[in-house]
């Protein structure tokens, strides 16, 4: 496994990031261009607030863990006075989406805005510690939690009642921002709320006759036979488990290791295509017809963060299960997202069969993000060996 | 072409109505399950207004123009009971969903349930003239046009003002709608209406540089830059060409009829697949990547809205083109979207290629409407030659 210390640490500086360096940074009127066609094109102008708030984070983590860069810096605060300035509605709610002046599209319905500008802002105050930059994660933060049990608000079409569902991104993203902002919010308040989050986790949304990770169950972890309660995201789930292994980590808890990494294989096996390889996007765990036409396309998120959790795994306890199957993700993504032509970012979306669906480098949901942010967890993780 | 006739009849008769009727049918709770398995097994129950509203609207049609046939009412009635009962908050707004027994799911959020609703208990009323039906009909059209510049109302998510957008579906929609409710509406009240819908859309969505459909233009028909206002829907287009091709028939306006005649060979064209076939669910009039994941695939709809526009327009002029294009749709659609195993209703959704990618034959988009009221307007439209 070593060997991929080295091939990670090459495709992200020679590659990936000087993608992002020279065709993202909107020198007009600050933030970043995501809509990329596969020559670094920019297709369109929208800001989209996920990708903002994630390009800023990962300057920001190459700064701190690469190399102290003063042109990675920069593009970090060039995101940050964007965002600072256009971001937030007076109450301090992330907007989803902005023109690329910072007018605001679409408005702060989307509580995974929030969670991202935390985390960059959070990232931020550790490369260039600014008590506005620390307030503002902080201040996120809070009004994170006060939302959660409503995330939507107002915005929430979910008749009261009827069939509540609790929904497994907010808990999932929440294990990683916690520790994220730990610089930020102190250990004491971290650390037994991310007991709180593991326990949901995995006594509630891990569904233990199956072994997979539901998307919605109900208010006390019962599954609800219906389209939301069916549905799998195995990309989803095993992102969460190497979120849940850093938890492990952090807190020296191998027993939490060892969980989350048989609950990651569950989903590798469930989710892997055996006839095209690949992992799928959406599976309904009784076998139906998902809702999402989308189901079978694979994603490069989905790849990258099954390869960052299994070079954790690996690490952990280097056994030959976890290499075998880094190897059987790593082939697949190279051949399929990679692009041999024109190099530089990988293709984001492709069809069962592999080939590539959209010709974009980067889009709404797409940005300077998963790939770079894996890329650096694999070297670094494997570098340690 | 007279040849089509019977096979749309027979398949109308003896393969699609019959499916619904064996399946579909809620008898403990009334309205009817839409989420049906290829053999026709309930995979879910929940009522999806869209689908209960087409279902009783269909049966009412079908009691009126192909015989009237006590089972058929009776289809009809069952679901306007449970509608009737259920479908409605306070103000009179149709919900989106509702779970098996009728509680509400989903807000109204969507003015779409409305339309069909409307639709549905105007047909209702055509073949059982209670004063009651009438009267929903009436006031739900009165809802949709109070609701009309802002049909998502509280639930919309767009910043006031940024960037202002008209869409497509409803005067769309309306087109249809505002015929379907003549008899209920009065003729005065209604000519006037389309002359504003036709005009809307031949003069701000249709697009005379390139001949296309947009599904989203600015306040004054203007061009918007940005996903939405580049996105095309060719079906949408092709099914609003025989909604015009009826207004057309309805005035006597020939020109109509060539109008939008021309208009959707156009659509035909461009949203043809030339290597695998089929129409494009989704595109981007710049050739940027859409944002929709699912937009190479084939879906029912689209195909057969197709064959019941290229039979009107066949009907009003008997043109070889008409023809030719009748052809190829048709072609393609019985090969790839009829079910040679298990007979009944259409699979709904194909990938690009052509392969069945959901194996259900009704869902919560999918129900009993395109396909046997395609196969209905064919027969009757070819009949007449």
């Amino acid at each position: 496994m070593q060997e991929y210390t080295d091939i990670y640490k090459k495709e992200l500086l020679e590659q990936i990031i000087p993608f992002w360096e020279a065709h993202s940074l909107d020198m007009d009127y600050g933030g970043y261009f995501s809509c990329l066609t596969p020559g670094g094109e920019v297709y369109d102008t929208d800001k989209f607030l996920w990708l903002q708030a994630r390009q800023l984070w990962m300057f920001g983590k190459l700064y701190k863990e690469v190399e102290s860069r003063k042109s990675w810096k920069k593009i970090a605060l060039n995101g940050a006075e964007f965002l600072s300035k256009h971001g937030r509605d007076t109450e301090g709610n992330w907007y989803f989406s902005l023109d690329r002046k910072g007018n605001p599209l679409v408005q702060p319905y989307n509580i995974f805005s929030d969670c991202f500008a935390a985390m960059a802002f959070g990232k931020l105050y550790e490369i260039e510690p600014r008590a506005e930059f620390a307030e503002i994660a902080r201040n996120t933060f809070d009004n994170i939690l006060s939302r959660r049990q409503n995330p939507k608000g107002i915005y929430t079409k979910a008749f009261p009642g009827t069939r509540q569902l609790k929904n497994f991104a907010l808990p999932m993203i929440l294990c990683n921002l916690t520790l994220e902002l730990e610089p930020v919010l102190g250990s004491e308040d971290i650390l037994d709320f991310t007991d709180e989050l593991v326990e949901m986790i995995m006594s509630q949304f891990l569904d233990e006759k199956s072994g997979l990770v539901l998307e919605n169950i109900g208010p006390n972890g019962e599954f609800v036979n219906s389209f939301e309660g069916r549905l799998l995201n195995p990309g989803h789930a095993i992102e969460a488990m190497w979120f849940l292994m850093n938890i492990g980590l952090r807190k020296n808890d191998q027993d939490l290791i060892a969980k989350a990494e048989e609950v990651m294989y569950r989903q590798l096996e469930h989710g892997w295509d055996e006839k095209y390889g690949g992992l799928f996007y959406f599976m309904d765990i009784k076998g139906h017809p998902p809702q999402q036409l989308e189901w079978d396309q694979k994603l490069w998120w989905v790849h990258m963060e099954a390869l960052v959790a299994l070079a954790k795994a690996y690490a952990c306890n280097g056994s030959a299960r976890a290499a075998e199957w880094f190897e059987r993700v790593h082939t697949y993504a190279w051949q399929h997202f990679r692009d041999m032509e024109n190099g530089g970012e990988w293709y984001g979306y492709l069809n069962r069969q592999g080939q590539v669906l959209l010709h974009l480098k980067g889009g709404k949901w797409k940005g300077c993000f998963h790939i770079p942010r894996g890329m650096l967890e694999i070297w670094k993780t494997l570098e340690q060996l």
